[in-house]
C-alpha cells in the first residue's frame, strides 16, 4: 500500500471547488448519522498557549462510519492575532482512513470551518424556517456573515438582504459579494433593528460574548421568522429569547458544557431539540407559520469530517495538492 | 509573517539525527515543568474506527511553556495492521508557534513516540535505579525494546542485555542492535526468569493487555533492580508487583483513567509518585541499594511536545523536509 498523504493548503481547499450546495447536503447527512447514534464524537480538549486570555487550540476528532471519514480538526482562536495582521482562526485538519488509520490528507481547515458553519445553519434552517422565506438579515457581515448568507441561498428563494455592521466596509462587503456572488439585493442599515423586524430570517454573526451585548430586544423579531444564532446568544435580550417557540442547538452535551460548564447561554430558553433529532424525524421542526425557531449551533467536528471526504476526493480527481511520503 | 509550514516524513525526523542524550534531556525538562505544575495536558480523546474492537485514533495535545512548545499528536495503533503489512502505530504531529497558533510543522510521530517512550523509562531510572546498574533484562525484543535499551545505554554503564522474546527472530534482533548500535554483549534467553533475575534493570514491552499473562512471578525480581514496565503491568502476577517499594507512573490522572475508568493495573501496588515529583525533588526516588523500583509510565503528550521543538530547530539547521503554504 502507498505510504503517501495528501497536503491541501487554504489556495488548494478552495480550488478544490466544492459547492456550498455539497457542503450542505454532507453535513446534512452527518446529521442524520449524528441523530442516529452512528457518530463517534469525543468532547474537544484545548490548551490555551501565549498571551491572552482567550486564545485557544481545540482538537476536534469524529469518526462518521457511513461516510468513510475520520480525523482531526485542530484549529486556533488568537483574538491578539488581528493586531498582527494575522487570521483569528487558523489550523489543519487531518484526514485519516478508517480501515487502516493511516494519514491520508492534511489540508487547512480555514476554509472548511467557515464553509460547514454556515452549512449547519442552513440545514437547521431547512427544518425550522418558512421554505418561502425571501428577506434575511445579517448582523455582523464578517466571514460568518457571507458563508451563513451563501448557504441560505442555496435553500431558500432570498430577494433582499438587511446588512447591519458596526464597520460600514464590513457590511459594504456583504452587499458586493450578495449583488456579485448570489444576485440578491442588499439593503445596508444603521439601525440593528430594520435587519430583524420584517425579515423571514435572522442571522446574527458577532464576536461570541460571555456576557451578551443584548442588543435584539424582545418585539423586534417576527412571528414565522428563522434564527440563527451563529454568536450564540450574545445579540440577544433574554427576553427576545424567551419568544422562541423551539430553541434548538447542534449537540446538547456540548451546549450543556458551554452554559453549565463554561458560563454562556444563561437564561436562554431549554433546548427543544438536537438538529440531529430533527433531520431524521425524531421531533417536529417548524409546525405552524407564526412560531419564532431559533437555532444555536456550536460547530461540531462531525461537520468538518462530512466535509473532508469531498474535498479530498475532489483534490485527488483534479490533481490537486501536494503528495508526501508518511 | 511566512505563512508556511515545514513537514517532516518519517524518514525526515529520522534524518534530522537528534541523539537520544537530547531527547533524555528534553524528556526530563519537561517533566520538571509538570512536576511544578506549568504544563496544559488535557485528557486525550479518541475515536475508534473501522473493523477490530481495539483501534483507536488519539488526540494528545499539550503546551509546555518553558519550552515554547505547543501542539498535538494524532495517533492511531490498529492491531490489524500488522496482517495487511502496515504499522501497528501511526500518525502525525502538529507542532504550533504558542505565540500565534499557527502551524509551523507537520511530522511523522512514529520515531519521536518510540524514542520518546525509552526516553522517560530512562528518566524513571534515573531517580529508581542504582547508578552503576550494568546488567539489564527486556522482555520482548520489539521497537520498545530497542529503543529503552539505547536510552538505558545512554544514563547507565551497560555490559550485558539479556533478551527474552517468544520471537527468536526479534531476540536476535535486539541482540544485533545491542552489539552494533551500543556495543553491549547480549544473551538471549528462551527462560524469562533469565531476563529477570540477576538484572539490575529490567524492561516489559510486550503487548498492553487487560488480562495480564502474569509471566514473572514473585521472588524472580532481585533486591535494588529498576523495573521499566513499557507494557503496563501485562508481565507481572500481583504478588511478584507487590514487592514494590516504589511502584510510580508518569502522571496519576491518567493512570487513574486507566485503572478506574478502562480496568488496567487491578490489584497494583499505590502509586508512590508521579515522575513530575521525583525529578522535582518533591518526592524521594531511590533511597537504599535494596528497594525493588517499578515505573509504568503511559507515555504523555507532554513528552512529544517537549521533543517536537529540536526536531523542528534541528530540520530547519540542516535544511531537511519540504516547505508548504498553509
Amino acid at each position: 500500500m502507498k505510504q503517501e498523504v495528501l497536503y491541501l493548503s487554504q489556495a488548494d481547499v478552495e480550488a478544490v471547488g466544492l459547492s456550498m450546495a455539497d457542503i450542505i447536503n454532507a453535513v446534512e447527512k452527518g446529521f442524520v448519522e449524528m441523530g442516529n447514534g452512528r457518530v463517534e464524537m469525543p468532547p474537544k480538549p484545548g490548551i490555551h498557549p501565549g498571551e491572552g486570555d482567550d486564545n485557544f487550540i481545540h482538537a476536534m476528532p469524529a469518526y462518521i462510519p457511513a461516510l468513510n471519514s475520520a480525523g482531526v480538526k485542530w484549529v486556533s482562536g488568537y483574538p491578539p492575532n488581528q493586531k498582527k495582521g494575522l487570521p483569528y482562526i487558523m489550523g489543519l485538519l487531518i484526514f485519516n482512513d478508517p480501515e487502516t488509520g493511516m494519514a491520508k490528507a492534511v489540508m487547512d481547515c480555514v476554509w472548511i470551518t467557515a464553509m460547514r458553519t454556515g452549512a449547519a445553519s442552513a440545514v437547521s434552517a431547512k427544518y425550522l424556517a418558512r421554505p418561502e422565506s425571501s428577506t434575511i438579515g445579517v448582523l455582523a457581515c464578517g466571514v460568518q456573515g457571507h458563508t451563513n448568507l451563501e448557504a441560505m441561498s442555496v435553500l431558500f428563494p432570498l430577494k433582499k438582504v438587511m446588512a447591519f455592521d458596526t464597520s460600514a466596509e464590513q457590511a459594504q462587503n456583504l452587499a458586493d459579494f450578495a449583488q456579485n456572488k448570489l444576485d440578491i439585493e442588499t439593503e445596508i442599515v444603521s439601525d440593528p433593528r430594520k435587519a430583524v423586524t420584517g425579515c423571514d430570517i435572522v442571522v446574527t454573526a458577532g464576536p461570541i460574548l460571555k456576557t451578551p451585548h443584548e442588543t435584539i430586544q424582545a418585539g423586534w423579531v417576527d412571528e414565522g421568522t428563522f434564527v440563527s444564532c451563529v454568536d450564540f446568544d450574545s445579540f440577544f435580550s433574554r427576553d427576545a429569547l424567551n419568544e422562541a417557540a423551539k430553541w434548538t442547538t447542534d449537540n446538547v452535551a456540548q451546549y450543556t458544557h458551554y452554559k453549565d460548564g463554561m458560563g454562556y447561554f444563561q437564561g436562554c430558553p431549554n433546548v427543544y431539540a438536537e438538529l440531529g433529532e430533527l433531520v431524521t424525524g425524531k421531533k417536529k421542526g417548524r409546525e405552524t407559520a407564526e412560531e419564532k425557531n431559533f437555532a444555536a449551533n456550536l460547530g461540531l467536528a462531525m461537520e468538518d469530517m462530512a466535509v473532508a471526504p469531498l474535498i479530498f476526493q475532489k483534490a485527488v480527481e483534479k490533481k490537486i495538492g501536494t503528495w508526501l511520503p508518511l
